[in-house]
């Protein structure tokens, strides 16, 4: 779909959200004026303003394109969200709720009845209504899926069947099937007489008796080659398949190795199924890069800027209890010691640096593994090398860090044994650290999980500890009765 | 390109690695074997063992599509990888450096001669060889630019003018340009004629006799109309255009949002420059989000998995000495306060929970706001009451967490009084935090900075000074004299 502006700039976007802010909240200021005059115009004046406004947000909204709406619903405060959705056109419905976020398309269907929903639905593809199945409630599916005809409930149910990181999830059925006894020129006014192509048609596909893939005819061979030709003659046969259980992370890598923009998927008797296409992925590479960076700060899931508080603090407490659980339990080490530390205060002040650039270097590494995990590049074959490597890395980074950390420590301390300690203590938690952030992604990934989980806060919760345990460990051994 | 395989996985390329490595290893061990034998056939057996081997690589890696070579190459170790790179064909060369990491490319481009270089060049177009140029040696960029046709020099330096960020600096010069008085008919046997469309040809671009786009024709639109139309009653002039400045971040979400394959790119007169693909915007969201991800992490540039250990080592230590910098800046405030400490040994146990829970509730603020920030989300109209929530969430994660440590300080230490510190404490960091979290990414977008870069570092060494500035300084208040 082509967007209605001939230059897209963000500063037309944030034009348009300022346009319709403004009309939003004229609503809103004409309304409580009208609800302060006399009762018996009141309900009479309010429809008319109403719907005078009603109809301008309208216009504004018909000329937009469904992802620009979706962008400035997320943008919208939640009862100016609610209003403007109110504006927006039936038949836009759908698409929007498509675009927008989880957590907005959550706050918009709330507000909905039954029936809307399933007339929204009533506007979407097969593969788009298996988009929003999670989030409708359970009895506006039932209608749905009773309005639907047998085609478009077998696909639905054939995308529901699948697990959301496998490929067959986030299949359409867009596909254009020919045989390849056609001749070019028959493909042509066959496509003709179709009149419109699916988006992202930028090859047919060719199948035999059985439903099966042989071949498939890009348009631009279609475009360069004698009609009198025929498909067998012309087509490509060394392709890209992929698979309705292949894993989705492998099939964005293959799109990003081989420049896709569309490919069939099959079943396991190479049947055809669906096909994949370039936009499907580029959302699943945004939603996952998106996903791993707010998990990464203890963010649990999406989040509607304009969530209500309680909401938001539902989605961020989980993290933060497991961070105070952790935080408490690596403490309690210093807690064990105390007299340790009412002999040689410095260490109260010294030992937190140990303990933080622990988890600063162990997640270094960690977090070059995940990565290397997640684009496939450790094998049986080279992961003991690369143990190696970092291991060196390790001793190095530890030398350098812990003859900054004791010559600080004697800078500050004027002590020679109290720098050694340091040094030595930071040397040997620098190397327990990126032995855990070796140890941690690579267990998790040969046990089938996803490496990158929770990763960051079990490793900081090791470092911390060991890091006050190695300091308060070797303090109380070296420095201490002297 | 179509990759060479009907079915890809990750199977498959693993076990072309594997098949690779046995051959490299079985080269390295004759080898070996041959450097012991009596020294006159030295040289000659060598030669013969080499050649053969070198062979059978080669065939090896001439059926593989550039990606998965580049792939290959970035598994294997540093003397493995030249002897592998010594095997690939001089025709695919150039594919190959420019599917490889940045990382990896120099280590090859490092042992290559200036000659070779400007040959691998020779089969580049000038948007690839923009791609590889800030990679190459100055005597071999030299050497290419002189092997240029005056086109071709016109190309590179048009994208080599760009910023990183600019839309210029990706564009390619693979469009095809049309007059809208020409018919369908005539369009398709021009394409006839050429015989090959370049890879994301999804639609024609329409310019006037001074190469202005008026409109774009979709291969689909060509496809589906009679021939007889002509091209200005079929073509689409409501169409997305980039300007050569324009942001490519911005550029990149408008890919998304309106599923794009191909668009035009233009300069400030409206003149047509070259095109943007969705290859390209893919390779570039990937980048962008690895870059953020790393970056977190402290890891300063994506890093080749077998780099040298003291290559490696100067990638890390830039942040860690940062790190290693603002960690004992905030830990001289315990320095300060080490009487405190001597008289109330719980607060060492103690103020680092406070100070690591700063940390966390910050950042959670912090990577919504740079989110937000990156999808233009954030805007003067919304941005005060995305601060009151903020600011909100903060009192109630402080008054929630700030109460679990008050009430497990005193099941550790059964003192009120110091219970009672710890949770106003918990509750004045977590409010620091989130004013903190807000305020860095917001000001440093403000005066035009990337919000992320540094933002967690600085974030931390406040979150912990403060935490415990605010724990000794409230204990020495309350608690102490006692």
């Amino acid at each position: 779909m082509e967007a209605t502006e001939k230059l897209h700039t963000a500063q037309f976007l944030q034009h348009q959200l300022h346009e319709i802010v403004t009309l939003l909240a004229k609503q809103q200021l004409e309304m409580s004026l009208v609800q302060r005059g006399p009762a018996t115009n009141h309900e009479l004046v309010e429809t008319v303003l109403h719907k005078q406004h009603h109809t301008r947000l309208r216009e504004k909204f018909a000329l937009l394109h469904p992802a620009d709406i979706a962008f400035i619903l997320e943008s919208l405060p939640l009862d100016q969200r609610k209003a403007a959705w109110d504006a927006i056109k039936a038949d836009q419905d759908g698409q929007v709720l498509l675009e927008v976020s989880d957590a907005v398309r959550h706050s918009l269907i709330s507000g909905m009845a039954a029936d809307e929903l399933a007339s929204v639905a009533g506007n979407l593809d097969a593969d788009e209504l298996a988009d929003l199945a999670a989030d409708l409630p359970k009895r506006a599916m039932l209608r749905i899926l009773r309005s639907l005809n047998s085609t478009e409930r077998t696909h639905l149910n054939a995308i529901l069947s699948y697990e959301d990181d496998e490929v067959g999830a986030l299949m359409d059925f867009g596909m254009i099937t020919i045989r390849d006894d056609m001749s070019l020129k028959a493909i042509s006014s066959y496509i003709r007489k179709l009149g419109k192509l699916p988006s992202h048609t930028d090859k047919l596909f060719v199948v035999d008796g059985h439903n099966r893939v042989k071949g498939v005819l890009p348009l631009q061979r279609l475009l360069t080659h004698a009609p009198s030709l025929h498909v067998a003659e012309v087509m490509v046969t060394d392709f890209v398949v992929f698979q309705t259980d292949q894993d989705t992370g492998e099939a964005s890598r293959a799109f990003e190795r081989y420049d896709l923009i569309s490919a069939p998927v099959v079943d396991q008797n190479g049947e055809l199924q669906g096909r994949l296409c370039v936009d499907s992925i580029m959302d699943f590479i945004r939603e996952k890069s998106d996903e791993d960076l707010l998990s990464q700060a203890g963010v649990t899931e999406e989040e509607d800027l304009f969530a209500s508080v309680w909401k938001s603090a539902k989605n961020r407490w989980g993290w933060l209890l497991i961070n105070v659980a952790t935080a408490f339990a690596s403490t309690r080490i210093i807690g064990l010691y105390e007299d340790v530390i009412l002999q040689l205060v410095a260490l109260a002040s010294l030992m937190p640096i140990v303990a933080a650039m622990g988890g600063n270097t162990g997640n270094q590494t960690s977090m070059l593994i995940i990565r290397s995990l997640a684009l496939g590049q450790i094998t049986a074959a080279n992961v003991q090398r690369l143990i190696r490597k970092e291991l060196t890395l390790a001793a190095l980074n530890g030398t350098f860090i812990g003859l900054i950390m004791g010559l600080l420590g004697f800078l500050l301390y004027h002590d020679l044994a109290l720098a050694g300690v340091m040094a030595t203590a930071m040397f040997i938690n620098l190397l327990v650290a990126v032995i855990v952030g070796l140890s941690i992604p690579l267990l998790r990934y040969k046990f089938g999980k996803d490496p990158a989980v929770g990763t960051s806060v079990i490793l900081t919760s090791i470092t911390d500890s060991m890091g006050f345990f190695i300091v308060l460990g070797l303090a109380s051994l070296f420095l201490l009765g002297k």
